[in-house]
C-alpha cells in the first residue's frame, strides 16, 4: 500500500480535552468533576493527559483550581500527567503540586507570542531555559509547543523555515521532544507533511502534532502527519474546544475519531474507543450540548454491524 | 513533499448535493428552488451536476418533480447534467427530459442491492446492458456507481476482490467511467488507497471516489484517493446529505471543505468556494438548520486573515 510507507505501528496519544478543551468552556467546571474526567480517559488508555494549565486564575478562571486537580487525580501506572505553563511561577506551582512533565507553548509569529503570552519569542527561549533549570533538578521532563506553525491569525503563512529555526534553538537548549500545533486549524496536508519531513530531517528529536479542526482538515492533516512519520498526537475526548461560543467552532481533533482512523488503519492507540466516549457522553450532559466527535454521533463500523444481524 | 507524489494537478467535481442530498430531505423542496440551487452551483464552477434521480416516485417524492427540474435548468456550456436512474422506465424518463449522462447505482454486495435497488447483481447487470443500448443511440455516456465498495451495512467489510470482479465485468459491459463510492462511510484510507491502486491497475478507465464523512473520515479517505492518483470526487453542497432526522448524521463530503483542502494542497478545481457557499446559506435558511460544512461554519483562512488585518 502506497500510503502505507512509513507509518508508525504504535501511535501515542495525549488527551488535552482537560486542559485545551475545559480553558474554553465558560461554565466553571466543578474540581470533582475535572478529577472524575481526568481518572476515566486515564483508565481508558492513552499514554499522557495534559491535566492542567498553571496560567494565572485572573486570565483563565476555569484553571483556578489547577493545583488541586493534579493533587486529587489518582495517578495511573504508565500514564504521564503534564500541566502547561506559561511563566516560571506557573511552573514552580505545577511542580509543586506534582506535574510528571511541563509544556510550554511558544508561537512562532512575535505577534501571537506577544498577543498569547505577552513575551517575544526571545523573551520566550530565556524563560524556556530558566523551567528548564527549575525543573531538571526534580527530574521533570519540559518540552515546548511550536504553536501557530502553519499559519497564524495575524500574520499569515508562516514559512517553515522559521519553524525549523525556533526548533532547532528550543533542542539546543533542552527540549527532548517538540510539538508542533496548527492552533487555529490553517494547515494543510501538504504543508503539514512537508515541515514534518524537514524538521524529522533537522533533528531526532522527537515530535507531535497539535491538530485543530477548525476548517474540517483534522484528520487529513493528521494522515499526512502519520504518513510524514509523526507517532504521537494531542487529542481531546469528544473533540472538544474551540469556541465555545461560536456555532460551528470546532477544536482540536477527537480523541474518539482519531484512535478510531489509526485502529482501523491497523495502528496500535491503546485507547478504548468505548471509554472515551462515555466521558464524553458525561461531558455533553454537564455541557447541556453535543460534542463534535463524529463517531461520538455515528458510532463505529461494528456497531452499525451488530446493530444490522 | 513525499505525499505529494501523483497527485492530480486538475481535480474534477460532481456537485451530488441536488440528488444526493436532496433525496434525503423530507420536506418537499419546490421546483423552483432546486432548478435556482442547480443553475448557482453550474455557476460556481463544478464540472458537472448530479440533479436529478428518477426514481418512483412513491418510493422517493422528493424526486417527483425530477424530469421537470432537468428541463427547467438553463444550461450552462460545459458543464454536465446527470440523472441517476434506477430502471430502465428511469433511464427513459432521463433521457426524455435531457440528460446529459446516466448513472445507476450498483451495490457490491447482494443483501445493499436487493434492499437498495431490489435486484440481485446479476441482474443489475443485465439492465446496465439494456440502458447502455438505450442511451448510446442517443450519445449519453452511461456509468456505474459501485457503492458500498468498502462496507457494506448488512454484510461488513467488503473484500477488495469482490469490487475488482464488478470493475471488470461493468467494464467488459462499456462502462467507461466508474464511481467509487463509500456509501455509508466504512472506508478508511489504507484501504482507499489499497483499493484504487488495484482498480488502476487492472483497467485505465478512468475512476471517480463519492465519500461519506459520517465516521469523519472524509476528508481522509478523499487525500487518500487523491494521493493514489484520483481526479474527480462527487461532494455535496455545505455537505447535505446523511439523515436529515438522526442528530449528528452527516452527508456527502463538502464541496466547500474539499475544493477548500484542493485549493490549499495547490490542485486547480475550478470552484468558487464563496459561490457555493452562498448556495449553502440559501438552503439552511430554507431548510432552518445548520449544514455540516466546516468550511461553511469558520470560513477560509485568508478571511480570518482579512478580519485580523
Amino acid at each position: 500500500m502506497a500510503t502505507g510507507t512509513g507509518l508508525p505501528e504504535r501511535v501515542r496519544i495525549t488527551e488535552v480535552g482537560p486542559r485545551d478543551g475545559f480553558q474554553m468552556e465558560q461554565q466553571q467546571i466543578p474540581t470533582a468533576l475535572k478529577v472524575e474526567l481526568i481518572e476515566r480517559l486515564a483508565a481508558a488508555g492513552v499514554d499522557e493527559i495534559e491535566a492542567v494549565s498553571f496560567v494565572h486564575p485572573r486570565v483563565i478562571p476555569q484553571m483556578a483550581d489547577a493545583g488541586e486537580v493534579l493533587r486529587r487525580v489518582e495517578r495511573r501506572p504508565g500514564v504521564r500527567y503534564t500541566a502547561l505553563v506559561p511563566n516560571l511561577r506557573g511552573a514552580e506551582r505545577a511542580l509543586d503540586a506534582g506535574a510528571d512533565a511541563l509544556r510550554l507553548v511558544v508561537c512562532c509569529t512575535e505577534t501571537y507570542n506577544q498577543t498569547n503570552v505577552g513575551l517575544s519569542i526571545d523573551e520566550s527561549l530565556e524563560l524556556f531555559g530558566e523551567i528548564i533549570a527549575l525543573a531538571e533538578g526534580g527530574q521533570v521532563q519540559v518540552s515546548v509547543i511550536l504553536a501557530v506553525a502553519f499559519g497564524c491569525p495575524f500574520e499569515g503563512t508562516v514559512p517553515a523555515a522559521r519553524v525549523l529555526e525556533l526548533a532547532r534553538r528550543f533542542i539546543d537548549l533542552g527540549s527532548r521532544e517538540l510539538g508542533v500545533a496548527d492552533s487555529a486549524g490553517l494547515g494543510q496536508p501538504l504543508q503539514v507533511g512537508s515541515l514534518i519531513g524537514q524538521l524529522r530531517a533537522q533533528a531526532d528529536t522527537p515530535l507531535w502534532l497539535h491538530l485543530h479542526d477548525t476548517r474540517g482538515l483534522g484528520l487529513a492533516n493528521a494522515l499526512a502527519g502519520l504518513e510524514a512519520g509523526v507517532a504521537r498526537f494531542d487529542t481531546s475526548f469528544g473533540g472538544l474546544g474551540g469556541c465555545p461560543v461560536m456555532a460551528g467552532a470546532s477544536g482540536n481533533i477527537a480523541t474518539e475519531d482519531f484512535s478510531y482512523m489509526c485502529r482501523e488503519m491497523g495502528l496500535e492507540t491503546g485507547v478504548d474507543l468505548d471509554c472515551v466516549r462515555q466521558v464524553s457522553r458525561r461531558m455533553e450532559k454537564f455541557l447541556g450540548r453535543e460534542l463534535p466527535s463524529r463517531i461520538l454521533a455515528a458510532g463505529t463500523k461494528e456497531e452499525l454491524y451488530e446493530r444490522n444481524r
